[in-house]
C-alpha cells in the first residue's frame, strides 16, 4: 500500500546526506573527544564543526555558545530549570504562554513547586501573545520569558523581534523553544536578541537522539546531568559524535535549501487548506493564514472525532495527527487548541498535517481526494452530526 | 598508517548489524511512538521489542522494568539523583565507593548539597569494598547504595551478590552501574538481588545517544527531564527510535556471542599483560589478575608520564588511554588509581588498554613488540628516571 506521511510535527525522516556524514563516525572514527590520540581529536574536530554548522543556522557568533544535548525537550529543560534554579538569587517570576510543549509547561509547573511564580500568557484566537500584556508582567523580580518561536501545533509564528526589544529593554533573558521553527523559517538569535534557543536535530531532517541549546555568552545554567563535565560542565556524558555530526550536517544543509523547500511547502500547505475550506463544508483553519510554518495546515472539522479521522486516513495510507503526538498519550483536547479558544469538543475533530520535503504535490492532491469522502462517511456514522450531514 | 584500537573504555565501535537494524528507522519507519497510525505503532513495537532484548541482558523479567536514557551518564543520575530526592522521606544516607565513575561521583556531591549524607567507600589495592564495612554503614537511615559493577578503568568486577544480599537483608535499594560490565561478563539483576542498574549501549556496541536505566517494579524516582511523559513518565522527550532499536539489536547479540567473544579477549588480555610484565622491567598490573574485567589491562610504568606515553603509541597507530576518557580533561591522576593506593606521580604513568571484539592477536603483537622500545625511549628522556635505564 502507499505510505503517505504527513506527520512531520510527530517525527521527521534523516537526510540521507545526513547518515551519510554520520556513517564513518559509528565505525571508523569511533573515538571519544576527551581522548589524547587521533581518533579522539578527530571527534573533538568533528564536533567543533558541527557548532560552526549550528551558529549559521541560527545567526550566532560564537560555536561556544552551543550546548548539546539529548533531545529539544531536555533543552528546553535545561533552559526552563537549569536557568531559573541557578539564577533564583535575581528574581523568582517566569513568563511563558499558554500554548508551550509540555516540555516547557512541565518544567514551569515543577518550579512552582520550587516558590518560583509562572506567569501563563494568554494567546489570542490564531495563537498570538499580547505584546503589551508580556511589557506589563515582566516585574523587577522576572528572570525568564520563554516563548516558543512558532507552534508545531497550529503553526502560529511569534512577533520574536518585537518580544526580545522588550525582555532586552527590561533585562531578562528571553528563551526561544525554536523546536518547530527551525530549519523552516530563518532565525537570528542576534537580531532577535534572544539570549536561549532551543533546537531540535530531527525536526531539520537530523539524527533523533541529539538536540542543542543556545546559551549566549554570560547566560549560565545549572547542569541537570552531572558527571565527566563535557559540553563545558553544563551537560554531562560521552557525546553522541555521529548524531552531533548529523546534527551539524542537517544544519548545513538547511541553510542552504530553506528558503527552497520553504517556498514549496508553502504552496503545498496552502493548496491543501484552500482546498479542504472550499470543497469540505463545516472545516475551519487553526492559526493564522499567513503567519504560520510553511509545512503546517491544522484544520477542523463539526461532528468529527479526531482519532476517527486519522485512523480512517491511515487505511488508505496517510499517516497524520490530531494535534501533538507528545499529547496524543492522554486523550485530552490538545491545550494549544483550548487556548485559542476553541470549545473542547470542536478541539477534538482536529487534523493535522505537517509536511516535509520528500512530499510531493501527486501525495497532497491524493490527501485531498480522499479527505471528502471521508469526512462524509465518519459525519454519517456520527452521533453529533444534527440530522445526517 | 595503521590503525589499532585499544581504547574501547573511551568508545566503542558499533556492531554492523547493529546499523543494519537502525537503519529503517531513519527513513522508512520514522514513526513517532506516540502517535496512532501505522507508523507509530511500528515506532511503538520496535521499542517494546528492545526492551525485550534487554531483559534477557540483564536476567529481568518484566520490559516495563526498562527506562530508556540517552546515555549511560543519565541513567546514573536519574538512579542517583531522582531516586533519593523522591525518596527522601525514608532516609538521607547513601553509600558509595571511591572509585565510581563521575556520572555517580558528582550526583553524590550534588546531593550532599542537598542535605544528603554520602558515605565513600574504600577500596583495598586491587578496587574491592570491604563488604564488612558496607554491612555497618547501612544504618536506619540510609536509603541506597550504588556500587559499579565492574570498574571501567582498573577492571575489576565486585562481589556484587554478597552485596545485593546485604542490601536486601536490610531492605536497601542497591544501584550497580553495569556500564563496564554489561555484555562483558553475565548479569542477572534477579540473582543478584540488583533494584536499579545502568546499561549503556555503545559499551556493547550499540550507537552513542541511548542508555537504559533498569527499575525494577516498585522502585521510584522523580525524573530528570519533564515533558511529554514518555517511558512511563520517568524520561519525557520523544525517543530516539533508531537508538533504542540499535541498543536492542546489540542486546541480543551480546546475549548471543559474549561468552566466545569474553574467551578470545580475555586470552589477548592475559598476553598483553603477561608480556608486559616479564618483558618490561618496573611494570605493574593496576587491578586484580583474575577477577577483573575480559577486555581490560591496565599497567603502569616506573618514571614514565602517562600522556606522553599514549601520543607515543598513537604516532605508531595505537590508540589507548591513560586512565577514564572522561576525567581526561582535568589531567589530574585518576581518582580510581588512587583511591587503591597508587601515589599520584605513579598513577600518572597507567596505560589503560581496553580491547574489543574486531582487535586481533595480531594487533595484540604488534602493540607488544612497539612497547617496549617506546617505554624505554621515554626513559632515557624522562628527568624522573634515576640515572637512566
Amino acid at each position: 500500500m502507499r505510505k503517505i506521511y504527513f506527520d512531520h510535527a510527530s517525527a521527521y525522516p534523516v537526510d540521507s546526506r545526513v547518515l551519510e556524514a554520520m556513517s564513518e563516525y559509528y565505525s571508523t572514527w569511533i573515538g571519544n573527544p576527551s581522548s589524547v590520540h587521533s581518533f579522539g581529536v578527530e571527534a573533538r574536530k568533528s564536533i567543533g564543526k558541527a557548532r560552526e554548522s549550528l551558529i549559521r543556522l541560527i545567526g550566532a557568533s560564537d560555536p561556544e555558545e552551543i550546548i548539546f544535548t539529548s533531545v529539544a525537550t531536555e533543552a528546553n529543560n535545561l533552559a526552563l530549570i537549569g536557568y531559573s534554579t541557578r539564577n533564583r538569587r535575581k528574581g523568582t517570576k517566569i513568563i511563558t504562554s499558554s500554548i508551550e510543549h509540555m516540555s516547557v509547561m512541565n518544567p514551569c509547573k515543577y518550579l512552582q513547586k520550587l516558590g518560583f511564580k509562572v506567569t501563563y500568557l494568554p494567546v489570542d484566537r490564531e495563537g498570538f501573545i499580547d505584546i503589551g500584556r508580556l511589557e506589563e508582567e515582566i516585574t523587577q523580580d522576572t528572570i525568564l520569558v520563554s516563548i516558543a518561536y512558532a507552534n508545531g501545533e497550529i503553526g502560529t509564528i511569534q512577533p520574536m523581534r518585537e518580544i526580545g526589544k522588550i525582555t532586552r529593554e527590561k533585562e531578562v533573558v528571553l528563551h526561544a523553544d525554536a523546536t518547530a521553527a527551525c530549519g523552516k523559517i530563518p532565525l537570528d538569535v542576534q537580531d532577535d536578541n534572544i539570549d536561549m534557543m532551543t533546537v531540535s536535530s530531527n525536526d531539520i531532517y537530523g539524527p533523533k537522539g541529539v538536540g542543542a541549546l543556545y546559551m549566549r555568552r554570560g547566560v549560565t545554567v545549572a547542569p541537570l546531568v552531572l558527571g565527566g563535565g563535557q559540553e563545558r560542565g553544563y551537560r554531562s556524558g560521552s557525546e553522541n559524535v555521529p548524531g552531533i555530526v548529523g546534527m551539524g550536517r542537517a544544519a548545513e544543509i538547511a541553510v542552504e535549501e530553506m528558503e527552497d523547500e520553504g517556498k514549496k511547502l508553502k504552496a503545498f500547505r496552502d493548496k491543501l487548506i484552500s482546498t479542504v475550506l472550499s470543497e469540505i463544508g463545516g472545516s475551519y483553519l487553526n492559526g493564522h493564514p499567513k503567519k504560520r510554518l510553511p509545512n503546517n495546515a491544522n484544520l477542523r472539522f463539526d461532528y468529527i472525532e479526531g482519532e476517527a479521522l486519522i485512523l480512517s486516513l491511515d487505511m488508505v495510507g496517510v499517516a497524520a495527527s490530531s494535534s501533538s503526538a507528545c499529547t496524543s498519550k492522554t486523550l485530552e483536547p490538545s491545550h494549544v487548541l483550548i487556548a485559542i479558544g476553541i470549545p473542547p469538543a470542536e478541539a477534538q475533530g482536529s487534523l493535522l498535517l505537517t509536511l516535509g520535503k520528500s512530499n510531493t504535490e501527486e501525495e497532497v492532491d491524493y490527501v485531498l481526494r480522499e479527505l471528502p469522502g471521508i469526512v462524509k462517511r465518519l459525519r454519517e456514522m456520527s452521533p453529533l452530526t444534527p440530522g445526517g450531514v
